[in-house]
């Protein structure tokens, strides 16, 4: 056991899982670049806003994925969370910079993309909905926060270019493929050359193909 | 200068802020709890989800609050990354405890309390809007989590009450508090005397008692 006490334990971590959920993917990007995949169990788990889970509430009564399961029964969500903890079975600093402006510039991009995540998630729900429950006025209040949040992200395109790859790198990563996935119409490239340079890059990282959404 | 390094800057952060947002008074509790509120400057902010807020843009895209702006103009968002922030500037390890199990503790119990927040956010939206837009299924859903939440919270009571105070205390705290200001009618403490007599130490601290919502 000396040596690698949290082998056994993360050996039987159980993941609730799905190939579609960009905070899931952020998990699993994550743990493909801190070579923890073998560790993680993934079980496959549905979840939409209007109808909770009930295998999945005894973890985790938000109903939500990624929820993660460990070996003693405690239950860590949500995705930045299960990262951090990931980081630190690697051994720490991998992903997460342990303190000064590198974490706070890491945890504040995470905090973007991870924000940008929540209303484009909340923007589908809304455009799925039949005609007299769409509310235009959200419509548009979404459409002008993901064109200003992108817009952010084109001018902070050199500094993700430059900085040490970590977890505000897969936050804007995954939202940015979460786009091309869901929203393919949006041409969230157009007038932002470098943060599209920037995503090429990003999608070519062998974590990045792992998990890349697919449609079932 | 030598002995408070952090002084001058501390003093000129800017948050954007509210009496009556839950995600602001966690931050706020922090800073009582840290005694930092005379080095953050507050800005009365306004936000709702559909309608972006054009002065707080070029600060947060997101048009969310809590948003801090320190002195070099970096900015800071969501709250649990301001509060973590907060915690490092006064020392740190007083709300974030640094690393092993309590920090996982601290953090999941943290994303508990601040996803049932977004999910009651989501529910009051839900709630007030118009007839032919509420969707009855999302207010069932928001219900059934909202209450399994609290059963966990119920059970997580003895440990919420042994260890030492820290940010997952504060995000409870301030969720149980937006249940009675936001949602006086659902009864949350019927069948949970031992998360109800939690939180009347909670609101009985000076840092709870200094921010408490108002309705003007």
């Amino acid at each position: 056991m000396a040596g690698k006490p949290l082998q056994p334990d993360a050996a039987r971590m159980k993941l609730h899982w799905s190939p579609r959920s960009p905070f899931v993917r952020k998990v699993m990007v994550a743990a493909h670049e801190l070579g923890l995949t073998d560790r993680i169990h993934r079980v496959r788990t549905v979840v939409r806003m209007g109808q909770p889970n009930a295998d999945l509430l005894p973890d985790n009564p938000l109903s939500k994925i990624p929820t993660l399961v460990l070996a003693d029964g405690a239950v860590l969500m949500d995705s930045v969370v299960i990262c951090e903890y990931l980081d630190a079975l690697a051994g720490g600093g991998g992903l997460f910079p342990p303190s000064g402006p590198e974490r706070w510039t890491a945890l504040a991009r995470h905090a973007l993309g991870n924000g940008l995540l929540d209303i484009l998630i909340l923007w589908r729900n809304e455009r799925d909905k039949p005609e007299p429950a769409r509310l235009p006025e959200l419509l548009d209040s979404f459409a002008v926060k993901t064109r200003a949040t992108l817009d952010r992200f084109q001018r902070d395109a050199p500094a993700l270019a430059a900085e040490r790859f970590n977890i505000g790198h897969i936050a804007v990563g995954c939202c940015l493929s979460y786009l091309d996935f869901r929203f393919p119409d949006l041409g969230w490239r157009e007038g932002r050359p470098a943060l599209a340079a920037w995503h090429e890059g990003f999608r070519a990282r062998p974590s990045a193909q792992a998990t890349e959404a697919v449609d079932e």
